[in-house]
């Protein structure tokens, strides 16, 4: 311990000296803003309220010392989850004695950031009854679930299935003499695999299974299984549940009991079908009820409007921390004597992170609009409108395709971008990935949600001029013959930020890129065929159809009024950013259709130099605008006062490994190797 | 535990019953092969001998039990160390009790696959002792590091200073009145940081720190200090020594001790500066020796050359699990009754796969290559000839920098590939991937080292004409008026499968971009800031450059005899399918260049989709020539036999969370909630 002593004295030493450049450098970063950062803050938050309920919740998890983050440790799994589980109950009783309201509970879940089976119970498994109960259902079911009296997880992907649902194996066959289903598994494949909360905690499921009844299989239907005791917690009898071990990274989703489910006839009540849709009465008989199916699809409209606002929240966490840490960084490119350049001020360093600044924000405003997107299907819904319905749900499993995916890399993106302190797990960048990544996989795989924007691509250029004018997100496609013939006017620098050359460009990237697609499949010499042959060009269509869209809906955001001094023209500065670094990285696709020519890409390319630099002197106070505490964000590299190193220290102090000077195995297994005793001592081990 | 029996049951039932489908399904691949997979093992091992030294280690790791992984397992960090010392124990005491030779113990070390501070040891202390100190100081250091009895690390990065070595603050002050050293750590900064094994183990470091003498500051030299005593282990006085902490990953670098190192007034001999390219005398003054300063670039070119063979066998390890799970997982795609469709039979999982299958026996080829070029660099050395440096240098830089980034991505790609059970610990892919990434910041920064490719090629076209002809892998660019001037040829679909048309095409592209930047630099007010606003079109010219000497040292490595039934046509596909996923991937850059036309680029999309045809049925087969043994992969999904969804299983009920049915942390936390209890038991927590 004698070292390390010495060691702290040293820094106090160091401290008082003031020789603290890092610090000094963020400041500066701050003087020069050349908009009103507080304003942003509430543009961000998307309000004031909803601003001050972040602060509050932030402020409450970080003061509170039971939700202390030991983030950097390695725990056991065991260890972990109990770590876990005290955090949450520690939640729940705050929310009870403060009588949170579910968005404020919501927000302080979000806060303590440690993911647990209480985001699937509240997240998925209530949603779910909301959704697929009848009203006599939900009226028992949800005052349990509510009070927490019963903890749900949602079982529907098994071990051999999970995009393909209706292929699931899983049966509930009804027996009349019981008036109740028998739910079985009838291979490996068929258990039940990934549900979170499953594992260790829920003792309720709502089961996805085959529903089978007069000898006859009407697919996938979902029941409520009840799985544990309420009194003791044991699985209950025919139940075999377990945890399906641990995850990517050395906590991000291992917090949460991911669990794997079989049933070896398993009796249920027959009402504990969800019977919003179709019952099945007591003589086996299946009826459907008269609730349009396509209901359903609302939630995962919703759904996929939470995952873009993650995206949004979880590549601003990552940008934040790479802004001030490249701003902090010093490396090569002045002469001695002088400071070194800042790591931000390097052309490949804001060539990769600045794009990524911007895309957060895109996807901040997309999720605003997916909002407002939502509501007005819910109201079409009510009226029994469902024509917007595929228009609607082509473009949500695009979008959430596309912000997850970016995001997943922009996240890595981020870590290199910190060099080698970016591998630390003080960072707080690796647990960022790894409990990222999955987002790539639930709620639809991104390749598979991309093939059904396809589908739907190919369905509307199929039908133009047939009267079924393609609407909403897509109704630039009627204009597909002008959209193909008429090329790209751009001919110097400055054309490239009118949001008309910018919006006519991506549609006419994707317009074009559609049409190939179509083209290429009419040639097959059946459809499946060609769909099939030319599924990798159909990727490319519909990631230019969804990135048209959110350039549009950046742009489309920025016609209103913003308050706040420069605020408006910082966000202008970051969607030109947004849409323009597109037209750089997909510069193939555009010349591939022939709409730009490689001197417009040029153009494209310094235009985009220029507004760098605009965003340059901007880029610590836009990260500061997203409004993440120190506690929040858990990143030595990212904090607000730009003292990396010295925090890198004492985080590096903290590890359990150096409790003690000499290290715990010496004795066994590095002395005898220096003493040259291994023939004689380790054989002893 | 009763429902965990239950399953156990079941399983065997289902096992007799003989319901193994994924089983049946790889030995299916397997009769497909085109070509005998033994001798395809032989090439890509590199020789018969290399082959069986493999197989042979393969075979002593996964059968001795103390070499058992239990990698599924978190462990506290304190555990993983202390497993990981007694595994390079044991390792220590087979090496010395089996007599095994420095390559033998390279290849044990290799298949005990958990990283250790003796791969430090061995792969950079002693090297570094044998390339920086004199004969003298070998006869005295190297004895006591070949026998252990003293453990050494490589102290050159600080936290403040990385890529710029010459900016290090560490000083070595000469004392004539003591005849040594005074090493200082003057600022938190110099802290130095990452050395793996320095942590916890290392008795010696190599410290990298800025010598000053008479008052002058000689810049940056190597020192060998005594950092822990070889008595007790403790710290010696005046230093502090410490592990950093955790790193990404639940497992994959935090077996290695990576560590910090802080001096205070710690002197050393005058005689452990290491002085074979200058020393200094008893009366301080500071002498160059006659050995060639470039001798030190002799070892960076063989470092590079085992991280590119590093990047093959990593890649090819992913690409095994994502090849042999995509063969065996089925999803979608065929009626009712009949076996859904294998996913590596989808386009766009071809598409994303065998590219990186390819891009794995590429790497294998360049490793070969590079080794080569290692060893006639040295034999020019030998004869005083540097001529080659300039070139070997920036070559393989870029080579380093191309073939770390590719697979980093490429593992996670993999991961992709294998959808939600990729996430999972037990699929091997999370943690090859954590395990892999630093590899794209050590050894130089992959951008930073792509930037040195730049600074070359730019320096090579300045000089073209003044009779300062550019050789070896840089010959091309004396054609530079050729290759801007050309445009390509190809009219048919199989014009692409000529390595005269691919070579050509990409050097074409490499010069037309490499030419562009140098105009653009020329036409900057200064060089150097030219240099600065071009750094991004430079990143893409030394892309372009790498990948050209990568394409056509596949071609070459195809030029000689191969034996084996059909082993060089596969090989041909593959080498085939590389260069055109890169025509495709970088069709921006064609196009942009004006050296292919979209049609042209169609073409190559069409001969790819044939080649992906080409190579389907052998998939399998080229992934089992890797030769990777289960005990290795450490994956469910990657499994010789295939029988991913039991093994899945069965690794899931192994995790400790599993003991008991009744978790860890029910009483206190979730019974009180389910009990509605929480106001007054949680309370008394």
């Amino acid at each position: 311990m004698r070292s390390l002593l010495i060691s702290k004295a040293l820094f106090i030493a160091l401290h008082l000296g003031g020789c603290k450049m890092e610090m000094k450098t963020l400041a500066q970063e701050r003087s020069k803003a050349e908009f009103d950062v507080e304003a942003m803050k509430v543009v961000w938050a998307g309000g004031e309220a909803s601003l001050r309920l972040n602060q509050r919740m932030a402020e409450l998890v970080a003061n509170d010392p039971e939700f202390q983050k030991d983030s950097r440790v390695m725990q056991t799994r065991s260890e972990l989850l109990k770590d876990t589980f005290r955090k949450a109950a520690h939640a729940w009783e705050l929310i009870n004695k403060l009588h949170f309201t579910e968005e404020e509970a919501r927000c302080l879940r979000k806060h303590i950031d440690q993911p647990s089976y209480a985001d699937l119970h509240w997240g998925v498994f209530i949603p779910a009854i909301k959704g697929q109960a009848t009203d006599a259902q939900q009226k028992k079911w949800l005052p349990l679930a509510y009070s927490q009296a019963i903890i749900g997880c949602y079982a529907q992907t098994e071990l051999g299935h999970g995009s393909n649902v209706q292929r699931l194996e899983t049966t509930a066959t009804f027996e009349p003499s019981t008036d109740g289903f028998i739910v079985n598994t009838p291979t490996i494949a068929a258990t039940k695999w990934w549900p979170g909360g499953l594992g260790k905690v829920s003792t309720h499921a709502i089961v996805h299974a085959r529903l089978l009844t007069n000898g006859k299989d009407y697919g996938i239907h979902a029941f409520i299984v009840q799985i544990r005791s309420l009194e003791d917690h044991q699985p209950l009898p025919g139940i075999t549940v377990a945890d399906i071990g641990t995850k990517f990274g050395s906590r991000a989703y291992n917090s949460v009991d991911n669990g794997l489910l079989r049933f070896n006839n398993v009796h249920i009540p027959r009402e504990n079908m969800l019977m919003r849709l179709a019952t099945v009465t007591k003589e086996g008989k299946y009826v459907h009820s008269n609730v349009p199916t396509q209901l359903a699809y609302g939630a995962m409209v919703n759904v996929r409007k939470s995952i873009v606002m993650d995206a949004s929240y979880s590549l601003a966490r990552a940008v934040t921390i790479a802004v001030r840490y490249s701003a902090v960084r010093r490396q090569f490119g002045v002469q001695d004597g002088q400071p070194e350049m800042q790591v931000l001020d390097y052309m490949t360093q804001q060539s990769r992170l600045f794009p990524l600044l911007a895309t957060a924000y895109a996807y901040r405003f997309l999720g605003q609009w997916m909002s407002s997107l939502y509501s007005d299907t819910m109201a079409c819904f009510e009226n029994n409108d469902f024509s917007t319905l595929p228009e609607v749900h082509a473009c949500t499993a695009g979008l959430k395709s596309i912000a997850t995916s970016t995001t997943a890399d922009g996240i890595e993106e981020c870590r290199k971008l910190c060099g080698g302190h970016g591998y630390l797990t003080s960072s707080g960048l690796p647990d960022l990935f790894a409990v990222y990544v999955p987002s790539c996989t639930y709620e639809g795989d991104n390749v598979i949600l991309l093939l059904q924007v396809a589908r739907y691509l190919m369905k509307t250029l199929k039908f133009l001029g047939s009267g079924k004018e393609p609407s909403g997100t897509a109704a630039y496609l009627s204009n597909v013959t002008e959209l193909v013939s008429k090329n790209c006017e751009v001919a110097k620098e400055s054309d490239w930020i009118s949001p008309k050359t910018l919006r006519y460009a991506f549609e006419a990237r994707s317009a074009r890129l559609a049409l190939k697609c179509a083209t290429q499949i009419a040639a097959a010499s059946t459809q499946d065929e060609g769909f099939s042959e030319a599924s990798c060009e159909l990727l490319g269509a519909s990631r230019a159809h969804c990135e048209l869209i959110i350039v549009t809906r950046f742009m489309g955001a920025l016609e209103r009024e913003i308050p706040g001094r420069g605020v408006k023209n910082q966000l202008q500065i970051l969607c030109n950013i947004y849409a323009l670094s597109l037209v750089t990285t997909r510069a193939g696709d555009f010349l591939m259709t022939g709409y730009l020519s490689p001197e417009q890409v040029e153009l494209a390319k310094s235009q985009l130099r220029d507004l760098f630099k605009k965003v340059r002197h901007n880029a610590v106070s836009l990260v500061d605008a997203f409004d993440y505490t120190d506690f929040y964000l858990g990143s030595s590299l990212g904090r607000y006062d730009g003292n990396v190193y010295e925090s890198l220290y004492n985080e590096a102090l903290k590890d359990p490994t150096n409790a003690s000077a000499v290290t715990e195995g010496y004795t066994e297994f590095i002395r005898p190797i220096l003493k040259q005793q291994l023939g004689t001592s380790m054989s002893r081990l």
